[in-house]
């Protein structure tokens, strides 16, 4: 993309009303704008880093075997009613009434419906196990929204659903989201640590949420900091595997790590004291085993092998898509704007021009755009007619993980400069080398 | 995707609810589930091709230079209070009023919050030219929803908004849209015949719709049917050069057809007989171009090369997304059931495996499975214990273009089955051939 032609509306001026540095930097970089108190629209740039966020979630969930398909947002209040939320769920619950005054709601969360498709469709074991899951727009009418993305109204979220045909078939579904969180999350460059939480609404025994480690976090966090050196790496995990798949949760989840709600004091004070931390931490997602909670009341059962009519097992697991912007940033950012993890960034590179006009650098700007483009890069290129200083602030403001720079001078060498945006180190290269880094680089992101 | 791991509720019956065939064949092949009248959930089938369609629209939309970027579903009434449309829109807004009895609504489409975009970022004609879309989904309260997803209330559209310093600009911007739109519709095997139209509540002046010929189409059409032979191919357009873009609007544009709503008996009567025909459409897009109608009330005004501050000349194009696999379905199909095009098929083909638990059968169609992925094929392989007849029938009602049929008799002299869903046509193939085959096929559809 050349920026000369793409929409990008940075603010010069720190945003008067954004108290956290993730929603400054998203207004800043031309990510996002406010339309309502939590509803957003997501400008191009922000856009951009939303989709592939989205993708990473869809490949995780489609490798570990779950099967994507769409429900709508808004939702007929009587499914509600059978699983008795409908009154339960409170103000947070955005209620429509349409032209024929018939109860609706925008959908918060989809454990009702789902449970409606899968009893009006499935009816035997062998149709079993089964995870469906959609990634769809959500909306939780807060008192009072802010923090940007991470706590809006209107939000996009990844919520999966399980049904099984016993509670170990069940854990297993849920231990398998687990390793699949653990992955995505990596891929996006953020340590999300798994930590055993309280149900809340959606109810049930068992759950975990996933939180990263962040001053601005809503969370009290405490835990051993040996947890955060975990690393899922490129290791393969047979998904299909109940015992591998039961490891690699016990390697994550048996160091100490809570939240305030299910802190226990005792434990804590066992840990070593050099790694006993406490912390703040943003959750970005959340698993629940609750076995027939909504599948006895909605008559969601099944024939298992002896002939027997049984309530199907379910749980519900989400990832907050949107949510996710804001906490890789408050993850990864300094001074001069946001750092993009590569797994994430909204452009592979940025391509600095400085001497637009000048043939020689607009030809081997070109020539870079081009070759990035053939080898499945996408870079943003600043061709506009502005000073190096002015392209350079753009450039870290929005956090582009490595920049090309292309001037006069390093041409006669027959050089362009490869920036890192985390380290801030350059370095000289031919500009085939420079594209041939960036492909290595990338390779390891795919 | 192996189907005993799938969720694939077809249904036997035919559906009493179902007045029309696309609408009957999308719940028969388990694509969709009405959740409530006019809002359904998009099935693991369904949703697939859903995401192919969307997929195919914004490749077209960035082609021609078009930003994608997202606005939210729920806008705030004081915006549509602006432009005055909040109170002509009549019953078909979703009016909402959320927990602190603000007024809002869910959007219909979006001229208002992308003008108010516009507005907030944009100041000088050097800016421009700007088109910006988005593909979300809207809400129409219609009284009478019908037709599945063809007349929905919850439904997924692509609009976009051009932004121009003049009329000229803002033309080519019209005629960049219509071009782009042909080769969409193209892509996805539908012919899809431009008609002036009038401009209804959007506003304006120049207006054309895109119709679909099909017996069940809301519209009577009026036309000359040597228009239905018009291809854009594979020709390059280059959507910078404004006569080029020009040329192949004249080309799709001067032969007569029209809907009744602009229909001219007079100019009709001069088609010669043998190509004068009268039949019905189904609309799947529409472009207008309205000049100030959204930006002289709602201020969005640039600076032109002289200094002055002039109100922007807008257009906006819309494509019906989720209405598109009915438009699809009603041009394509027989008794018994869908017929995919390439383009827009939820899989490239299917295997059918004759003799389930053979181990000659079973590896056949394991490698063949396996070698269509590698070569980025994606299949769906009939991997359950049942009768040939009946994984026949699946395969033909859901529609996939392709497909290869594997038994034990055929593997003893080293062939399977290859069977065009359209012409029913068989060819027998050393397995590899058959891979080869449909990558050369599918070649033509990237």
């Amino acid at each position: 993309m050349r920026l000369s032609r793409y929409f990008l509306p940075v603010l010069k001026e720190n945003p008067s009303e954004a108290q956290i540095v993730s929603h400054r930097l998203m207004l800043r970089a031309g990510m996002i704008r406010q339309q309502a108190a939590g509803i957003y629209s997501w400008l191009p740039l922000g856009y951009k880093v939303l989709k592939r966020i989205e993708q990473i979630v869809h490949e995780e969930q489609i490798r570990a075997g779950h099967i994507p398909l769409l429900m709508p947002t808004l939702q007929p209040a009587d499914l509600w009613r059978e699983s008795g939320r409908y009154d339960a769920y409170g103000a947070e619950m955005l209620r429509i009434k349409d032209r024929h005054e018939r109860d609706m709601l925008y959908g918060p969360t989809n454990e009702e419906m789902i449970t409606d498709i899968f009893r009006s469709h499935v009816g035997s074991y062998k149709d079993l196990p089964l995870t469906l899951y959609h990634i769809q727009w959500k909306f939780r009418d807060e008192v009072r929204p802010r923090f940007g993305v991470m706590r809006g109204r209107e939000f996009l979220m990844k919520d999966g659903y399980n049904f099984d045909i016993d509670k170990p078939s069940a854990l297993h579904a849920y231990n398998r989201h687990m390793v699949s969180y653990l992955r995505t999350y990596e891929r996006m460059g953020l340590t999300a640590i798994p930590m055993r939480a309280d149900s809340g609404p959606i109810g049930g025994d068992d759950t975990h949420e996933f939180l990263v480690l962040a001053q601005t976090g809503e969370s009290e966090v405490f835990y051993d900091d040996r947890v955060t050196q975990l690393k899922l790496g490129d290791r393969e995990v047979d998904y299909d595997n109940w015992d591998e798949v039961a490891g690699v949760c016990k390697e994550f989840t048996t160091l100490y790590a809570r939240t305030d709600e299910t802190h226990d004091a005792a434990k804590f004070a066992e840990i070593p004291e050099e790694h006993r931390k406490v912390g703040r931490g943003i959750e970005v997602g959340q698993i629940f085993f609750f076995g027939t909670k909504y599948s006895e009341p909605m008559g969601a059962v099944v024939v298992n092998d002896k002939g027997e009519r049984v309530p199907v097992q379910m749980g519900s697991h989400g990832i907050g898509v949107s949510r996710l912007l804001g906490a890789i940033i408050e993850a990864s950012h300094d001074e001069k704007g946001i750092i993009w993890p590569e797994g994430v960034t909204p452009f592979h590179a940025g391509i600095v021009n400085l001497k637009q006009g000048d043939g020689a650098a607009d030809a081997a700007c070109e020539a870079l755009y081009k070759a990035l483009a053939a080898a499945g890069l996408e870079a943003l290129y600043d061709d506009r007619n502005e000073r190096a200083g002015a392209k350079f602030a753009t450039m870290d403001l929005i956090g582009l993980p490595w920049r090309i720079t292309v001037g006069p001078r390093g041409l006669e060498k027959g050089v362009v400069e490869l920036t890192s945006r985390r380290t801030g180190e350059s370095e000289e290269l031919a500009p085939e080398a420079a594209v041939a880094r960036l492909v290595e680089i990338y390779a390891a992101h795919r």
